[in-house]
């Protein structure tokens, strides 16, 4: 089984960050193993780049309400653009249709627009196409950012690991939309869950406010997008450290109360299509987060501390309220597994 | 019938490159009706940006070479910013497959690298991704440009209209390799003809550095990956000018030589794919274009004039080698029609 990341690792790592900036004019200075690539084209400006690419069937259902998806597109890039703590400049959409629809059309855009004019983040190009299956998707956002880069390799040991939001309600939302797609029809309860939990899974918020703040007192960060467990574990590899994390404080969307804990537990270490922001600071910046977090009306939530690395133990040990700790086999989501 | 261009206009168009210019401090200069937008992190700096989606089954075949895909997923790109005089910065790819094919990618990613070095416009980062049938691509491409920039509405009443390399082979190839895909099997001289072709469409050379040369030198530049006539007539309702062509002027491809001459014309006015850059100038600059021609090795032909537009008249008079009109329905390749 190859992964996303090895066949990215493979076949397209042959230019890397330290290699372009030392011959190219326009100075490019991250490669492809972070949230946003970045490029200087003078020695005071700094672009950073993101690029998604989202396909019906795979990161959508074909009957997904379309203001919800146009908004969705456009802020998973955003979210890549926050967790570098860019701030936006503008973005490209490529849109292909296998028919074109006036009304979903007009949704979409909305959806597009309504997020592009909050974050002032506008749509300055792009491409349109008829597909001949299905929907595709590719947004390109460009952002300015400065220098020190937040980059995922700069976490410290003796740090806090920090998380944005709460956790679990968009993994949640997932398994009832597939059972749903699967034939079945949800009971009344899980009507109610669903209704509760879908806007995590189909409206996420970027944190662009939040990331651009961070800039000064983040160590390490990246958005959560394919998983805490996973996507923590980049910050972990390229810094060459690990982590303990302690379950009882990790944030739970209020959603799932009541449910069962194996599966609160999955949602919340395992669950994808989160547009959170973790990073990891130093202790004593932990005055300065919490009123960030009041000034902002986001949950700033203390998750854990970042280790020195040993040989005899994963790099993510997760301690549940006894301080024991827990096996964890939650990967993410892996595109390619 | 929707067209391609209605759909962004009617949906995409909500900003303006003035509009945002006026407001943004990082300045975002050309929207979406150009090979590329721009955007200005500081005022000596522009950022020129295209993407293009590349669908299977729409814009190449799914047995197509992976090489020369990969060649033409990069080289579609690098002809837009060609065509705003912009010098390539870096790349992000988008890349979405049914499954692993280890052979494919080390295919398609050295076909990539082959012309991403070729000009210096690294791969910088991107996305990759299952999907559920077949393959997507998406690229956006980065590079520098000066102003005042290459615009499509600065075309001048009295310019000559140019045009480097020829016309033809790629709507040949196209045609040969579309009855094939219908199951008919070809001719001894259809099959010469389509090995004589099948470079063209396959494998195109953009033009970058003719493209930053005529950026002094050219009026109004694009790309006519569309099709002479339907890409021509940007320029012209951008400028607010009409265009006499001049059909025995045209640079037809040798390898189109002896087929029926409404062949050929339909393949040299309508025929998409093409890579080359179409551009107005002063007649004062044609000794200037004469030695540029030949210090690159690039054929730069003059096809026709700017004239000023008359109510009475179409925007694009083609005239046979007798000065009489042409009746021309070639509209080129548009997405949605």
């Amino acid at each position: 089984m190859v992964g996303e990341f090895d066949v990215i690792k493979k076949f397209f790592s042959k230019t890397s960050g330290n290699q372009l900036h030392a011959d190219k004019s326009a100075g490019v200075m991250l490669g492809v193993a972070d949230d946003c690539a970045i490029f200087q084209p003078s020695p005071a400006h700094q672009i950073a780049t993101s690029m998604d690419l989202l396909l019906e069937g795979r990161h959508f259902f074909a009957d997904v309400d379309p203001y919800s998806l146009g908004h969705k597109t456009l802020a998973v890039n955003l979210s890549d653009l926050s967790a570098m703590g860019a701030k936006p400049i503008g973005c490209l959409l490529g849109l292909a249709l296998p028919s074109l629809h006036t009304e979903w059309l007009a949704a979409f855009s909305q959806g597009f627009y309504d997020l592009s004019e909050r974050y002032a983040c506008p749509l300055i190009g792009g491409d349109t196409t008829r597909s001949a299956q299905g929907i595709a998707l590719s947004v390109t956002v460009f952002g300015e950012v400065q220098k020190p880069y937040l980059q995922r390799s700069m976490a410290q040991i003796g740090d806090d690991i920090w998380l944005s939001g709460e956790l679990g309600a968009a993994h949640i939302a997932l398994q009832l939309l597939l059972k749903q797609q699967a034939g079945e029809s949800l009971g009344a309860e899980e009507q109610d869950l669903l209704e509760q939990t879908r806007v995590a899974l189909e409206k996420p918020i970027p944190r662009v406010e939040l990331g651009q703040a961070l800039h000064q007192i983040a160590h390490a960060m990246l958005d959560i997008s394919d998983g805490l467990m996973q996507d923590l574990r980049h910050i972990l590899e390229q810094s060459q450290v690990a982590a303990v994390l302690e379950e009882a404080k990790l944030p739970v969307s209020p959603a799932l109360h009541g449910l069962p804990s194996s599966i609160v537990r999955k949602a919340v270490l395992g669950g994808g299509d989160v547009y959170e922001l973790c990073f990891t600071a130093s202790p004593s910046q932990r005055e300065r987060l919490r009123q960030l977090s009041a000034e902002l009306s986001i949950p700033l939530t203390r998750i854990g501390t970042i280790r020195a690395r040993q040989t005899d133990q994963t790099d993510v040990q997760v301690l549940d309220r006894f301080a024991q700790a827990i096996e964890v086999f939650y990967s993410g989501f892996d595109h390619f597994s």
